[in-house]
């Protein structure tokens, strides 16, 4: 057949610095999700994308291209408004095990459509898949029976949601070509936009754990994303978070439910609280049923989250009484000396969590339910010679030393008396929690934010 | 296996502006060559390579590692030095083949490891086959001893010679990525310097119908070859020469032999007289064997380089006294009124040559011996109204339409007392005729050289 464009030609124009048109676009997303562009064509555009960027119309129309390759969904028939949220990824962030069921306790209906590891930074399906029986993949009625029934849904978005995206996420993954906003907006919000929710909170993190390195970078892909959500007629509002620590006491499938249970029994550690209870008052705002902090954390505090947890995971045939799965093996690593923990690298931990078995280096590989670390102490806590600050669980324990070795360097206790005033100093307020994780991505993020600090650094709309 | 290095790491190294080093260089290219880099890893990288460029240790180690990939010749054994020419290609470019058989003449070895048209621009090898019963693949054996026996040799570049060269060339091709400078230099002197001649004079062409549209790029890629081949130990010596126009007055493979016989014969248009010449003596001056200007064209005028040319393509089976095939039909292209020709586009004129059937527009692509264009009037010369400009041949009419449609606006006439002072100060002096070349790639390079102009605008050694 002959096309009405030639890849080289569009790829040029981008590499030249002009601007691409609609029906260029149009015809470049088609053309690849067809097999008429070759891979080896997108991944030369996707660099010169990265490198080059593109213009907010230009965005806009590729992610219209990415969802016009697939079906759309719609949550109208519903008798409740949606909010959906999508957090970048990161260490630790078991965030939407108890934000989905606490915000559907609001009689607000939360379609997850969620997806796996990859990488130093955990999947929410690997997570709930520690729970004996839950099962992922949901046909796209038994999702809507499930918002209508129960309110809550956390399962895998299907194969018909933005086939184009699919396809290019796995070209960027292999290409070096995934750190680009334009890219990396487009691909989220052409998903959420065909899911078809009409409100969405987006948790846009940053730091060492994070995709975004810089506060700056953070901020315009959380603006790129706002503006599409916005332009395609969505409530949608953006948090930038902290990213340079672990969130929460836990990293790994299993523990990461575990420790989610604790906040749905009203416990748990408060940054994960905390940023549990802002994005669901954000999400119940964009739904038009707005609810006070005070009532949000009551929720918690009073069993309702929890009892829409228990229907959301047995609605997907998960046991909600069975034990969690143990790691046959663990060990920890102990404080030198005694001292204060001053600095915790995400990405060290994540890389560890990795290591141990609980994500994948590759698409292809399979996680371990009960793998993970646990955090015993985070910045800011005091900690005594020879106590525990990590035990690391794994079924396989020849994974120990190259997991160990990844936390080296990546953790700082420093002695009572010595610089006592730097962590203090450095957490005296927002604008220097801010500067702490604006540095380059080969520094390491260090002394962020105690465990007394708001984990939300902004918040765009 | 496991690999020494991660492709991914590499094209980010790149990608973020790091230096590569000379391991990661020499792993990418060996790991691409075998298959272990795929093809859109590569050509990720090429886009990164193009758009941030490499330090010239790096374009150093990258030619080195594509050298690596193959086998080395040598002509050491030969009695006579060797000199090499090669051109980044242009419009009417025919000078290969009156300059082989010149150089020759004066007891100087040229192997002229040739290749085919791809784009708008001819191809050595395409131009001889127009010949009857020529043909262009050589054993190193064949090539050895013609070079011995007759001392020139136009032919095609065996496989052995930098395959990664040959792979990354088609690569580059499909993905927008061959006007890059450190790529096109790596590409074209890895093949030189593993060919193994001692001397090579490059003529890097400027103007619409190269690669280089400005002096400024033309000349930064002759530096840079030119260091290439004098860090390997070769002398070079590079021309930068005028392709705003086409060179002499046919362009397509029958009518430029015929073109190149003419002036083999003392005849023949200046302009490729003239840089014949020039390129001769820089090329016998590489050799050691030194020749004054008036001692080369009266080798032109009196016989020898002819005699070296019907040598040289008997002794791969062409039939000297053939007639050249002739095109089955022609229509002639005419001016619209009486004036001067003040401009003539070599890009519009390659392009119609091809659309003609003179190229390719794929590699797959087959040509026509006989297909091209004769240019009647030269930027400079006077022309009557409904005179004869162009006259296009090809054996298949219907491509007659899209090869005026290629011309249009490719040529200009400027009526008598309009404007008449403008073609002689605009080529009144070196500094002006390079003036003309110096235009972004959108503009249409005009008003270039009067045929009374030289073509070489600059010499890097």
């Amino acid at each position: 057949m002959t096309e009405q464009f030639d890849a080289v030609d569009i790829i040029r124009a981008k590499r030249d610095q002009e601007a691409l048109g609609d029906a260029q676009i149009d015809w470049l997303i088609d053309a690849y999700t067809r097999g008429a562009v070759a891979d080896e064509q997108m991944s030369a555009m996707t660099m010169a994308i990265l490198l080059n960027g593109m213009s907010r119309a230009e965005i806009s129309r590729w992610t219209h291209a990415m969802i016009e390759s697939g079906e759309r969904m719609s949550f109208a028939k519903l008798s409740r408004p949606t909010a959906d949220k999508h957090s970048t990824g990161g260490v630790g962030d078991k965030i939407t095990l108890p934000l989905a069921p606490l915000v559907a306790a609001f009689d607000v209906a939360v379609p997850q459509l969620s997806g796996r590891g990859l990488g130093h930074t955990g999947g929410t399906l690997d997570k709930l898949e520690a729970i004996p029986g839950w099962r992922a993949s949901l046909t796209n009625d038994e999702l809507m029976a499930q918002l209508e029934s129960v309110g809550a849904v956390i399962c895998a978005a299907g194969a018909g949601l933005a086939p184009a995206d699919r396809k290019l996420y796995a070209l960027r993954d292999v290409t070096g070509t995934v750190e680009s906003i334009p890219l990396i907006a487009s691909s989220i919000m052409s998903k959420k936009i065909a899911e078809g929710t009409r409100a969405l909170v987006l948790d846009v993190k940053v730091g060492s754990g994070a995709f975004m390195k810089t506060l700056e970078s953070a901020r315009e892909l959380a603006r790129t994303m706002v503006d599409l959500g916005t332009d395609a007629g969505m409530r949608t509002v953006a948090l930038v978070t902290d990213m340079s620590v672990p969130l929460g006491r836990t990293a790994g499938n299993a523990l990461e439910v575990r420790e989610s249970l604790e906040v749905l029994a009203g416990g748990g550690p408060s940054d994960v609280v905390d940023l549990t209870v802002a994005l669901a008052v954000e999400m119940l705002a964009a739904a038009d049923r707005p609810a006070a902090e005070a009532d949000v954390r009551a929720a918690l505090a009073d069993g309702r989250a929890m009892d829409k947890w228990r229907a959301m995971i047995a609605a997907q045939g998960g046991d909600v009484s069975a034990p969690l799965p143990v790691a046959k093996e663990s060990e920890t690593v102990v404080a030198p000396e005694s001292g204060t923990m001053v600095s915790l690298d995400a990405y060290a931990v994540g890389v560890a969590v990795r290591r141990l078995g609980a994500g994948r280096a590759r698409k292809e590989d399979s996680v371990q339910a009960s793998a993970g670390i646990e955090i015993h102490v985070k910045p800011g806590e005091p900690v005594a010679a020879g106590q525990p600050v990590f035990t690391l669980h794994t079924d396989t324990p020849e994974r120990f030393a190259r997991a160990r070795a990844a936390l080296e360097g990546g953790w700082t206790v420093e002695p009572e008396g010595v610089g006592g005033g730097v962590l203090g100093g450095a957490l005296a307020g927002a604008a220097s929690a801010m500067a702490t994780v604006d540095v380059g991505a080969g520094a390491l993020v260090g002394a962020a934010l105690a465990s007394d600090q708001s984990v939300v650094l902004d918040r765009i709309v």
